[in-house]
């Protein structure tokens, strides 16, 4: 696939050098010795969700893909790599040809996840399997961290629309892949061009306290926006006066007005006393978007309020606390020799200072109590259970280096919505908590 | 200037697209209405610093000005806004001939910065200025959180290099970003390539768990990284038994061995048992790194272990608590009209929740006491006071839409470390406080 076709805001001619130092550093020496080409299993998973978190959501797995496929060591890449003596002769030669052949498995975008759950499988050389640790880390932790916050902040919203406002609170592509991870997790649109442009996200604005400033008077700046936008657009009425702002938006506008945002004080009271006014001048129709500082908490908080859309920046794209997720890519298992047709054996770090990682390739499921509900994430090695193998959860995403897996972002966004729905009702509480299902372990017979 | 002369690791063919949908429409409905040509004012500052930091760090200026340079609607852009109907054809004229033609002032890069601190001002029209927001933002946003961060843990590792090493646990571009500002905020290097390839930052690396794993034995995959990288590179000592890794280390790689990491356990405790096995190992010069979750505290309680080296990643990446600043772009003040030569006018939003903004073209300036300590960050509009003229702290960055303010990345380095140095002694204590000056308003006769 030519990257072209993506349309991407930005081109990317490859991923590789979003790669840490020592991943070819490890590779060279591997070289040396013979090992690299070790048949290799290695899998991403979290320890633990976030401090009082109920689930996790997987996002960036279709990012993942995009990676995988632009992971290229052109001859610029190359030049750097020679010139700082990063790696010798013989490991640039590997790299020049480097396509990864192995297969990926992983949990579909979406999908929740809990501690322990084997979110990506990634399988081949150690060669082809190490070089792509970090920008698989860096697409998952990031963009699943945004999903989690936007998941609360969606099932916080019930129905109402929430939009993503955030671009201007976190690196100018970081945002751009919030925006993806956001829509994953329920939200509606976004404010970000590069989103809508990169994504197809539907894209949305109402106007800034400058336009209003702009303008001899904040009359003048509504006539303005309707007479350019039309009656149906969004007029922004905290700059001075809310009462007057109002009275003259429905003025200026008609009863057709389409919405008023409120960007400051206790949203709560003040859109109580927006929409009485609003129905007073006739604008029953007339809906009220509120902005400022929102997170799940204080969404949560209004859903009682005549408040009919919520605009969400910061807290969204700084995962709501948690900008990041724990997420480790971790060697479980790999051949005792360059055979590939040696045996895996599994391999696993013995804890130091609480590190506990469960060695072997490992297979995930879901397991349904009788109404259908989950009841424990079922994590183990060799042979599924057959009551558990119409419920797993790994999908093979990248087939000999093919990727198999790729599907459009809103298959990703209806299924967290069916996946967060299967889960116990306490899991959309915002208030701290466990798991909300058991992580168990079992290990099978060998097979699988 | 070529794009592809700054060697970026991904080619921004434009960063017109990082730009929120209502720059757009704002702009649309100014043009229609006369007022998109009145001369404006903008300018970057923060009601706050983070909750208890006692200053803060102004990182992303050079990048803020690449992205005004690449500033530009091509034809994929302009189809696409046409395709979704974002804006109207006027608007998409006006739009394909943008550059931005005005000036932009700030505080140079590495500066720190306080409440109110006007740290960046972009003057133009008001349609040329308007979009400019959103990336702006997000540039300075995003990679001042992180230069602050660098700067605590930078102040707390005293003379002990801190390696960046945070790539997986953030966006994969914004990783880069976070390498740059990590390096003006007083890092040594980085572990990730792509910000070595962009901005030429040095890069290092250890090895792996994995590395370890994927070998017979831990003393094989030892031998198996000396043989390849030299005795002077660093083994990673915790896989297993940290005082059977350090025998290993040493015999296999001699007393010359460079150094050992330790990623996991009591560090304190464990720096000070290897310290004394190396030592008695006949390894006096072989050094100790550390990582493992590292925030300024827990450099600073390292600060009497025999520790040579921090690598730090997840709370350098994340702004150690604060992963965003909490900076706005206000008009402040704009012309009467449409005419260049049109006086001025200073316009605030009328505070509503607590929201206060200073209107006005504003100057800044730090006083010092007579030892040469910052005793007050003045802001004001207007004439600089005399005393205040050799203190101004904006240097213009764009004239007429060139730009006249890049300039190395070592000097915003230098200048941060200078800037740092002449706050008052507890700008540096890493407990919870006040900002370590105030900031003082005046308002002076019109003039500058």
């Amino acid at each position: 696939m030519n990257t072209a076709d993506l349309r991407l805001p930005v081109d990317v001619p490859s991923t590789a050098l979003f790669t840490d130092h020592y991943e070819l550093t490890m590779l060279q020496a591997a070289l040396k010795a013979g090992t690299a080409e070790r048949r290799s299993v290695f899998e991403v998973f979290t320890r633990r969700l976030p401090n009082g978190r109920r689930y996790g959501v997987v996002a960036g797995t279709g990012r993942v893909l995009d990676a995988v496929e632009n992971f290229r060591f052109d001859a610029d890449v190359l030049d750097f790599l020679r010139e700082r003596r990063i790696v010798d002769e013989p490991t640039l030669r590997w790299l020049a040809d480097y396509r990864f052949t192995g297969d990926i498995w992983g949990y579909p975008e979406g999908e929740v996840y809990f501690p322990g759950s084997p979110i990506m499988r990634v399988e081949g050389s150690f060669g082809e399997c190490v070089l792509l640790e970090t920008v698989i880390l860096s697409i998952l932790n990031h963009d699943s961290a945004i999903a989690a916050a936007a998941s609360r902040m969606s099932s916080a919203a019930g129905d109402r629309p929430l939009i993503e406002m955030g671009a201007r609170r976190t690196h100018e592509l970081a945002a751009v892949a919030a925006s993806r991870a956001a829509y994953v997790g329920g939200f509606a649109s976004t404010s970000d061009l590069a989103a809508g442009f990169r994504y197809n996200i539907p894209t949305v604005g109402t106007s800034a306290h400058a336009f209003t400033l702009l303008h001899d008077s904040e009359r003048d700046a509504f006539r303005a926006q309707v007479a350019s936008l039309g009656r149906d657009t969004t007029l922004l009425v905290d700059t001075y006066d809310v009462a007057e702002a109002v009275r003259a938006a429905v003025e200026v506008a008609g009863p057709e007005l389409g919405a008023v945002r409120i960007d400051s004080g206790d949203l709560l009271l003040v859109a109580h006393r927006v929409r009485q006014q609003l129905d007073e001048l006739g604008a029953r129709d007339t809906k009220i978007v509120v902005t400022s500082d929102l997170d799940e908490y204080a969404i949560a908080s209004l859903a009682a309020a005549p408040v009919d859309a919520y605009g969400v920046g910061t807290q969204l794209v700084t995962g709501s606390g948690h900008p990041t997720c724990s997420m480790v890519y971790k060697l479980v298992a790999r051949a005792e020799s360059a055979d590939p047709q040696a045996p895996l054996k599994p391999v696993a770090k013995r804890s130091t200072g609480g590190k506990f990682s469960l060695g072997g390739r490992k297979w995930a499921a879901r397991r349904l109590d009788q109404d259908g509900i989950a009841e424990a994430e079922v994590v183990g090695t060799g042979e599924v259970p057959p009551e558990l193998v119409d419920r797993r959860l790994l999908v093979q995403l990248v087939k000999a280096g093919e990727v198999v897996g790729r599907e459009p972002l809103d298959v990703a966004r209806a299924r967290h919505q069916a996946a967060r729905a299967n889960l116990p009702l306490s899991a959309t509480q915002l208030s701290r908590g466990e798991p909300v299902i058991p992580t168990e372990y079992v290990q099978g017979r060998p097979g699988n």
